[in-house]
């Protein structure tokens, strides 16, 4: 019998030999591999740390001891050993195990995440109130490199060493790369490829003199190298997390078992002592045995799998990959993907105006915007996990006479939101933002979902927002953003689009105004949708056309400002308004509208779909939106149980057959 | 004639000799402080870089170079000295100038602030922009020591060293002290209380070694004295800011025009010639020319104010001092403020439970949390300018047994948004957040109303919003927010409350149910309040009711979840309601009032008062509510208004007469 099999607890493992270890890391390796390769994930990221998760599970007494990973997606070792390994090839697949960590999933899941940067503040807090209360157990947050970009990281690292407890350690996971090439000062600091001047000439003078006044008794000069191997010290990654207030252990080899384990021991009884040191110290003087831990592992993305080696950006997340060639599976060719488009247009309109240029943060890649880095490198800015200082970053460029295109996902927007409104808004700046991810994403769940956006921007003063239909309008829209002279946001869907023909010529929309797709004589019904519902919009108004309710469908193009005067048109020629939204349904589109009527002092009946108040799980997009009533079947069903409600309207026979039908229909997955 | 009335511009400075310089500071800061003894303002930190803000203009050519000032409060000689000296005593108040940078206000403002720590990311897009047209000008962001706490100014930092571009220059203001004592291991780093052990080691090696070989023709120990003192500066600031790419200047005295001039001089010559060798260099390799610069400048907030250098913290914001007795001046006792029974109701629930802790981001003062720090010291946490790991640390404290009660300003709640949707919100940790300021703050103007909490936090899942109506209520949503085990916020405006008597119970308010206050028997008009409009609704229904209009009023204590029943049976009692918060009126307690009435399938005539679509100016704050019609006359006068337009509803010849005289009658300052 295998050892993978053998282990179903972290408890199996701490009987294991480190030999046996190093066995039973090579299984989880190959398991891991077998089942990416036919359902997909985080490939890089969950090979590079195996042997790091085997020692922590062995060394710390999890669950007591706690272990917080950052991002999540580098979980699925401690996915396998914390009893998951029987429903691991289910992961990030409808009902199946999540891709990131999360709490309702297992007790050693002690802080979910799905956002970068996060695990060093929520370590500190959970070693923080044990400490409050009196415990002793260690806490283990893993930071990557990549993380360490964003100022989330910092401001907990500041605030770690500020508090000091020995309770506290830092897992500093250094793979001199995360998702895409790490950017900042700090990367290359901590990569050694900047030398100081001050050093070398420090070292050279020191050499010469010391050279010069050796004996045999005494080599000076062997003494100078002792002094300098630590002057070098100070100027590597220690000196930093020094700086910060912790004590420094490292850099060991992420992959070597045995230096794994035994430096993780060594750390964990420093940190005991350390914890029954400092509870007796009550001179209430920091000292350094207060100091937090950090541990500097050196590991390689992809580790074991050549090709997710050589080419880890490839291999950040994957639907799946062949284990011969060692090739990422590619889907047949479908139609072009909004991220491609948008990342064309924006590539485009910057071939002919100098002043356009690009902002990603750390997402060159999934914004599509590597393109646009290969033509246009010296106009191309990636600032690192960073979107806070991205807006107001580009903001700033943009006052300076530039207009720069910031891509980031509706997600991670969230991030910048005061910087959109401080700014950005405040100042008037004419910023153009492009979210992609805007919607529900599918595998990466509730994390990844960017559902917010339109709630959040809307309340901003002076924002314009826009969510295109398909990739045709998508290009105008990102067009219109970068022209129109007023702080914008486009927001569309992970996915394909609808492979319509593209225009040549991008055009400028009209601001605020909303197109009108179906337009009946005398509807009973107007669709009012946003971005990806229009079309499911479209092919509800058939339906329902065809079951005698007349439907008008409304484009609305501009959720902010939205378009008032068709709105109160619509209210002397119909009998129900339904908005329909890939967004909260709470501060939306479906707000906007009943908000705008208000103002009229017009009370009208208004149905308002989109995604309810919770989080949506991880699952197919498809499956998803159904759950939320806004795709064809959902939209249908919910109009006419409405237009039942509204005094005035009688329902067909056949209108009654089809809503009992759709009632008690099991909901289809797409 | 002073120099003071000579200098309108800093063109006219530059006509002076540095002798003449110092004379003209010492005539600025005098100018200072007899105006700000009698307006107020933020006065520790605004004379503690009068020669700074001299020199910067006096060596740079500004307007064509650009200074960009952090947070904006220390902008007052940097007015004084850019054409603003006449208006000077009108800053701060209704319609005089901002205190703050203010685009709008003059070409010399290049970026407007009100939060800390985005002049780094402000300055590096400005240099950037410009460096993208080929233009040379200097760009100086000035950044203080509390401001590097944020995250948002490390990121900006790790991004300027990546990119590398020489007209680019922070100063780095350096007091050991921003608000209140700065927090952070990387402030105690700074201030040299920790030193490296291995420094001193390594100190007392080499200095042994060199003595035994020193001969009269050559001391090695002075050799050695040399390369120590280069060692030293490795471990002081220098290292930190030469690890984030910058070639790093000082510290120097921030006090002394001669050493400040003459370092901008030399600062300004290498920007120069680096931005010339860069441009030449075609390698496309960065080299040490490329490289940002950082000027260390160390300064005194209050310098020149013996009280105020004394006790920085309690001259922040004053409105005014005795500048016989150096003594703030103190409000004559009037009711207690909101953030004071705040703080004394955390303070109390504390007393009785070990659990509950307190968390604030650098506003121990201004949350009045500094009264619970003095109380309970080992259970308090500043963390820094760091609102985004607040929230996270907070959050996992609480996963961990704790109670922690996190205040933070609603307008910097903007800045740890992620957090609250990311960190607590999908794993349903029971947060509790309370929310200073809420609503329109007066004098600091649009950069801190804090008017979008509502809007931004009801699109989260699980939310649970309240507003008291006055400062007893307070107390109870304080101890309900601790005890309910939901996520929730409490949010509360600046300023006193209506001295009501305050309970000495508190208790558990049911959650998502509102108070009625006034019930008619039948009510033409239901005004729904939230916090501090509820007291206004009161005033303006007896005003009303004696016009024949029979109003009830609804506390509505829980923004959400929203009292839904209560909301639906006011529709089958009244003709209209009417909803009124300081909050945005796009998608706060309005919205919430609108979605669930249509999502109860009603339609039915709501008026929503608030904030409306647009940055609200600095002013009184009564004034600025009157504008936004949330004070008693404007809730009678757009009820009155909005009842006319209602069909069913008849005016009494009284009520027009009424509403006649509103709409003529001047708006009134409060």
């Amino acid at each position: 019998m295998s050892l993978l099999t053998r282990i179903n607890d972290p408890k199996d493992l701490r009987e294991l030999s480190v030999d046996d270890l190093k066995t039973y890391s090579s299984e989880v390796r190959q398991f891991m591999i077998d089942v990416m390769a036919k359902i997909g994930g985080h490939v890089a990221a969950n090979l590079g740390v195996v042997e790091l998760t085997t020692a922590l599970h062995y060394v710390f007494d999890t669950p007591k001891d706690k272990i917080i990973w950052d991002v999540g997606h580098q979980c699925y070792a401690h996915k396998i050993i914390t009893g998951r390994r029987d429903r691991f090839h289910t992961i990030r697949q409808d009902g199946g195990l999540s891709g990131f960590t999360k709490i309702e999933e297992s007790p050693y899941d002690v802080f979910g995440a799905g956002h970068s940067s996060t695990s060093v503040s929520a370590g500190l807090g959970v070693a923080e109130g044990l400490w409050q209360q009196g415990l002793s157990n260690q806490v283990v947050s893993i930071i990557g490199d990549g993380a360490l970009t964003a100022g989330m990281a910092y401001e907990a690292l500041n605030h770690a060493g500020h508090i000091r407890r020995p309770n506290f350690i830092v897992v500093f996971n250094d793979n001199e790369m995360s998702i895409s090439e790490n950017v900042g000062a700090l990367a290359r600091f901590f990569s050694k490829r900047v030398t100081s001047s001050l050093y070398n000439s420090l070292r050279t003078e020191l050499k010469a003199a010391l050279q010069a006044v050796s004996t045999k008794d005494h080599d000076w000069l062997q003494s100078a190298h002792t002094l300098g191997v630590a002057v070098k010290d100070l100027f590597s990654t220690s000196s930093f997390f020094e700086a910060l207030g912790f004590r420094y252990v490292g850099p060991i080899d992420g992959h070597n078992l045995d230096d794994l384990v035994s430096t993780f021991e060594s750390v964990k009884k420093l940190s005991q002592e350390s914890i029954h040191q400092s509870r007796e110290n009550k001179t209430g003087e920091p000292f350094s045995g207060d100091a937090p831990i950090l541990v500097h592992v050196k590991t390689k993305k992809g580790f074991g799998l050549k090709s997710a080696e050589d080419r880890p950006g490839d291999f950040h997340g994957v639907t799946g990959f062949c284990t011969h060639s060692g090739e990422p599976s590619k889907k047949a060719g479908g139609a072009p993907s909004y991220t491609g488009v948008f990342a064309s247009t924006v590539t485009r309109i910057a071939e002919s105006d100098r002043a356009v240029v690009a902002v990603t943060a750390a997402m060159p890649d999934g914004t599509g915007l590597s393109k646009f880095q290969k033509q246009f490198p010296n106009r191309f800015y990636d600032v690192g996990i960073a979107e806070q200082h991205a807006v107001t970053f580009a903001s700033a460029m943009r006052l300076s006479g530039m207009r720069p295109a910031v891509a980031i996902y509706s997600t991670f927007m969230q991030r910048a939101f005061d910087q959109l409104v401080h700014d950005a808004a405040i100042q008037e700046i004419p910023l153009a933002l492009f979210l992609d991810r805007g919607g529900l994403v599918g595998a990466d769940g509730p994390t990844h979902h960017g559902v917010f956006d339109m709630s959040f921007m809307r309340c901003v003063p002076g924002m314009h927002i826009m969510a295109p239909k398909d990739e045709n309008e998508l290009q105008h829209m990102v067009y219109t953003a970068l022209y129109c002279d007023k702080l914008a946001s486009v927001r569309f869907p992970r996915g394909e689009g609808y492979g319509v023909a593209l225009d040549g010529t991008l055009r400028m929309l009209p601001l605020g105004v909303s197109e009108r797709l179906v337009e009946c004589g005398k509807p009973v019904v107007v669709f009012w949708a946003a971005g990806s519902c229009v079309y499911p919009a479209l092919e509800a108004a058939k339906e329902l056309a065809a079951l005698g309710v007349a439907c008008d469908v409304v484009n609305a193009r501009f959720i902010k400002p939205l378009d008032v005067s068709a709105l109160m048109r619509d209210t002397g020629r119909a009998k129900l308004i339904v908005t329909i939204e890939e967004n909260a349904v709470i501060g939306g589109l479906g707000a906007a509208v009943l908000e705008a009527l208000a103002a009229k002092g017009k009370s009208f009946p208004v149905l308002n779909l989109g995604i309810p108040d919770e989080f949506i799980e991880h699952g197919a997009q498809g499956r998803l939106r159904a759950y939320c009533n806004i795709d064809q079947k959902g939209i249908v069903k919910k109009t006419l149980e409405r237009l039942e409600s509204i005094s005035g309207f009688k329902r067909s026979p056949v209108e009654s057959a089809i809503l009992k039908e759709l009632s008690e229909a099991p909901r289809v997955t797409h």
